[in-house]
């Protein structure tokens, strides 16, 4: 699947250029950062594969970024860039369900970490969540690794 | 450093707890995604290390996101988050100058990918840069690495 992306043969190439030469981490990975298409929101950092990246790129007009089949959090993407170095990825999308995070809130960013001198707990951003992630998954693996 | 964050116990006080228990990957670092805070557009994705996290923490209300010396390119941290399993972070920053990327760009993610049936050519979102990184930058080493 990767050789359906440009070969990375120099800087200029990869940073000016407009050929799609990602680069994946060791486990053939690429960081996915997802925002919310409407609000700009930050939702969830995740990790695609080639085979997810170019399928995007040159599969389907009906391009999805599934959550997991259990939950039904499917989300529509509605854009996709790639930075400088192309080793990460922007989706930006819409969330059905009004909810991206498996703990049940709208965003995985859902506490702040206060800036100061002298270090306080976090703070929950998020009041209430959108499902009750025990009726959703029931007893399916949490994917939190400690 | 490192102690200065609590030992992850449970999913539990991960997710839904109040201390910052946040987990490294082999390299000892942590995702951490920038937004502008007035915008909220996504600037950057960089890595963080424990003594870096913890500066925000607890060290100083000075604080800053050193995106290196050579530029000068200072962000100010305005608000700091993690997400549910506390493996990366968000940062709301504010930019002086205007620019993020070391490429000259405001962000650095100034490529669109297009989503298609047919592989297409990556489309620039932005159309000037904000400065010229062979002034700024001169014959320093690019980061980027192929």
């Amino acid at each position: 699947m990767s050789q359906r992306f440009a070969a990375r043969t120099s800087i200029e190439q990869v940073e000016e250029g407009k050929e799609l030469a990602p680069k994946f981490d060791s486990h053939g990975l690429i960081p996915a950062v997802t925002t919310d298409a409407t609000s700009g929101e930050l939702l969830m950092v995740g990790y695609m594969n080639a085979e997810a990246l170019a399928h995007y790129w040159s599969r389907s007009r009906k391009v999805l970024w599934h959550k997991g089949a259990t939950s039904g959090l499917v989300q529509t993407v509605k854009e996709l860039l790639i930075d400088d170095d192309q080793d990460c990825v922007w989706l930006k999308v819409d969330i059905a369900g009004g909810a991206s995070c498996h703990v049940g809130y709208r965003s995985c960013f859902y506490r702040r970490i206060p800036i100061g001198e002298t270090a306080r707990p976090l703070e929950f951003t998020e009041q209430d969540k959108v499902f009750d992630p025990q009726k959703i998954y029931g007893d399916a693996p949490n994917p939190t690794q400690l």
